[in-house]
């Protein structure tokens, strides 16, 4: 499918932030013409639902300067150099709502905006969950909130829950459990990285 | 829930693209220390299932420079200045896809990376298509896939679809019509923009 492809032709470092850095590239169309693309570099992430043993899903209010208001998410966060995505949700787990999970199922891996943004964020569903002692990040303010997956698919439908992973993970897990109870055997979902 | 929120102390445009800018502003947390927040500023876009009489629905191959990969999408652009987000769906269905829509439903609206993107994104999804000449994009290569919901589905398990709006949409949608079968009513969706 090489008639799709972009060719790099130049590439200008235009920013270079704490956690983003920003390209202007100028590329050459399948056509032969040439166009520039803004690229926003990020280093990836990882979002995780902590499922507890009831059924309920947990997830953390938390306000996004972004965007200006306070959004219901799974917990979320940026992959550290030479952590494994693995490492990255269990981490994120224990800073976010204080849980150590005793498995992590990996659900699939998605681009949040590859129209402009280099992020690849890995999703999760962790299960099997226990209080842990937790090593909070003193600058990040969380409220979790716990709900039934129902609920929660109930407030995507309705507009209440707002953030991509969030809608995407959520769905998958609760897609998941009905292909399940339909078909009476697991649906086939990726084992590990991918 | 003030106790989250984050103030604005100061804002420097740092990028000024064709497609985004980049702010990098500073805020003083809930606890009162200083941060800073680097802020990619998109206009908002719009995403659109294509769903045939037949069921099936219509999504697009097409390369992306950010992540360097073909990705397939469902039908999507960026929202043009003075447009709704009705008119941009209606816009991007007949450029990409060629079909005009005898009926747009609004699924919901959500943030793709609200940690440092501005960019909400509207799903729609449109149903009594018709052929439509199309104003095709001339520096825009696509290549139309035809899936049954379920097939989508399946690979959104699989991870041969990894774009996290065609993914929230097409779940959204798939979960409304097991919905609709499991209760025989209409799941509560929205009406009209939010």
């Amino acid at each position: 499918m090489t008639e799709l492809t972009e060719v790099l032709i130049e590439s200008d470092k235009v920013f270079e932030g704490r956690l983003i850095s920003v390209r202007k590239d100028t590329v050459r169309l399948p056509n032969g013409r040439t166009s520039t693309r803004e690229v926003v570099v990020h280093p990836g992430a990882v979002a995780v639902v902590p499922m507890l043993e009831d059924g309920r899903v947990i997830l953390v209010k938390q306000y996004r300067h972004a965007v200006g208001k306070i959004l219901m998410e799974i917990p979320a966060g940026t992959l550290y150099p030479d952590e494994t995505p693995e490492e990255c949700a269990l981490r994120e787990l224990r800073e976010e709502v204080g849980y150590a999970a005793g498995r992590l199922e990996k659900l699939t891996s998605v681009y949040l905006a590859p129209g402009y943004s280099t992020e690849l964020i890995h999703l999760f569903l962790s299960t099997d969950l226990q209080p842990a002692e937790g090593e909070t990040d003193e600058d990040e303010f969380l409220k979790p909130v716990t709900l039934t997956l129902d609920e929660a698919v109930a407030q995507i439908a309705n507009g209440e829950i707002q953030d991509a992973k969030t809608v995407a993970a959520l769905l998958l897990v609760w897609s998941k459990q009905i292909s399940r109870k339909i078909t009476g055997k697991p649906s086939d979902f990726q084992e590990g990285g991918k």
